[in-house]
């Protein structure tokens, strides 16, 4: 059967309760971001839209709409694979489960199949971004934007770094949480050593340091270290780079926005390889 | 006599009423980004600091603290020059005045001396940013951020942009307002006229463009128009671009953040240039 073609209204269950354990279900992924199961869980119409797209790695398994938002967001409910659970509530309690100040009457559960990380070092001039402390997760989310339009392979998380799954960070996204594969609590030893084993290069980028990323060799299969907002990369992580990177600012100026700058480093990369994607 | 060596108990003046008129004045101030007079207000020790520092044109007028912070930032009050007006208040007055929901104590009201345009315009292989219509005030303080750090003379927001002076896009700016000329309320008619005039290449930043921003020409004067986060440039300032130049993503890809986009194209421009920065 085309689930084009199944009408929305035959499969939406509707709900009245806010003791129902799917709104219970929703409440507690609205606020955490993820379910228990580590599903992510987002508002707003375009995080399901992005969740639909083609090329997207993302199963919807439920969907949570007001009374309104599901008669407004009839063609985007309509795509909704018919394993996907749909539920409607009444205005009102949509308003009491949101987590936003002005709720746009959709959210969605979503699982990301996370791939093997193997596998992903193996491909050949791949590029990798791991994300050493880093705080805001608007930054975050910028970041595996950036790394999604300019060909990286994965995104990591190290311990003691922001959650790329916070709801802010994955509204900075823009969809690109579902395209863009993202490792969280990997340990850094084993990491790096699964790194070395591969010959990939590992590149830390450093504001202090004297070598400019537009005169580094960048080709190859290179891993991209980020360090926290105003700390820079931890010394202990610093140490594991085989070499250091910096931007060549003003003199007079500060510094740059860390996501700001892990855009420059992934053009420059992107650049120095003709802008040649990995499929 | 060296304000180093006045002690800043000695000047402060203690005010306890609400309705006191510098109290008044922060009040609004704080709740606007900016005074009457156009002067900026910010909070937080940090804004202070970057104002007093060496290369900031910035003329402290107002500093507001409460009683701890009086104690806590001795060391920075102490740089306020002789001129700066300062007071001190009770806790919970300070409390009751402040913008954010963990206050750190000190206000400022600080004017940032505009400089002449047309001055500006003449400067040999300036760069200068002009912002048409984005909206997000913390992507409009880190693209004067990166202005700052990558070389442009002066970031322009023409009207229905986000005021480069909303407090976000202070905070997000990190003390580069106080470097960076910016300038709001010009005629878009009469600053692409007088950039033509004085023979400035007008590159306008599109997604669409199949012209990329790697393979273009960007030495020499050249003015950057950065649009709206999610619709890009508006028509009628599109046409005014002598060229229209884009950064090579993924297909797949959805598209950059706009303050990153801006970043590397300021980068690009910076590169192509050797890195030498105007003084």
């Amino acid at each position: 059967m085309n689930t084009h073609q199944q009408p929305v209204r035959a499969r939406v269950r509707e709900l009245t309760s806010a003791t129902n354990s799917l709104i219970k279900v929703f409440r507690r992924a609205i606020s955490e971001g993820r379910t228990r199961d580590g599903w992510l869980c987002g508002e707003g119409p375009h995080f399901l839209e992005e969740a639909l797209k083609p090329g997207a790695h993302a199963i919807v398994h439920s969907v949570l709409v007001s009374a309104e938002a599901a008669e407004k967001h009839q063609t985007l409910l309509a795509r909704l694979p018919v394993e996907s659970e749909l539920a409607q509530v009444p205005e009102r309690l949509f308003h009491q489960i949101a987590g936003t100040q002005t709720p746009q009457g959709v959210a969605a559960i979503v699982e990301v199949p996370v791939p093997d990380l193997s596998a992903l070092v193996a491909i050949p001039d791949a590029v990798f971004v791991i994300a050493c402390g880093l705080q805001d997760p608007g930054n975050m989310g910028t970041i595996i934007r950036s790394a999604d339009a300019l060909g990286a392979s994965w995104v990591v998380a190290l311990a003691g770094t922001v959650s790329p799954f916070n709801p802010k960070s994955v509204r900075a996204c823009v969809g690109s949480i579902f395209r863009m594969p993202v490792f969280v609590n990997l340990k850094p030893k084993e990491l790096f050593r699964l790194l070395r084993k591969s010959g990939v290069r590992i590149l830390g980028t450093d504001p202090r340091s004297t070598v400019s990323v537009a005169s580094a060799d960048l080709r190859g299969r290179v891993a991209l270290l980020v360090g926290q907002e105003s700390a820079g990369l931890p010394g202990g992580i610093s140490r594991e780079a085989d070499e250091l990177l910096s931007i060549p600012i003003r003199p007079e100026a500060d510094s740059l926005n860390a996501a700001t700058a892990t855009g420059i480093f992934l053009y420059e990369i992107a650049r120095q390889r003709g802008f040649q994607y990995q499929p």
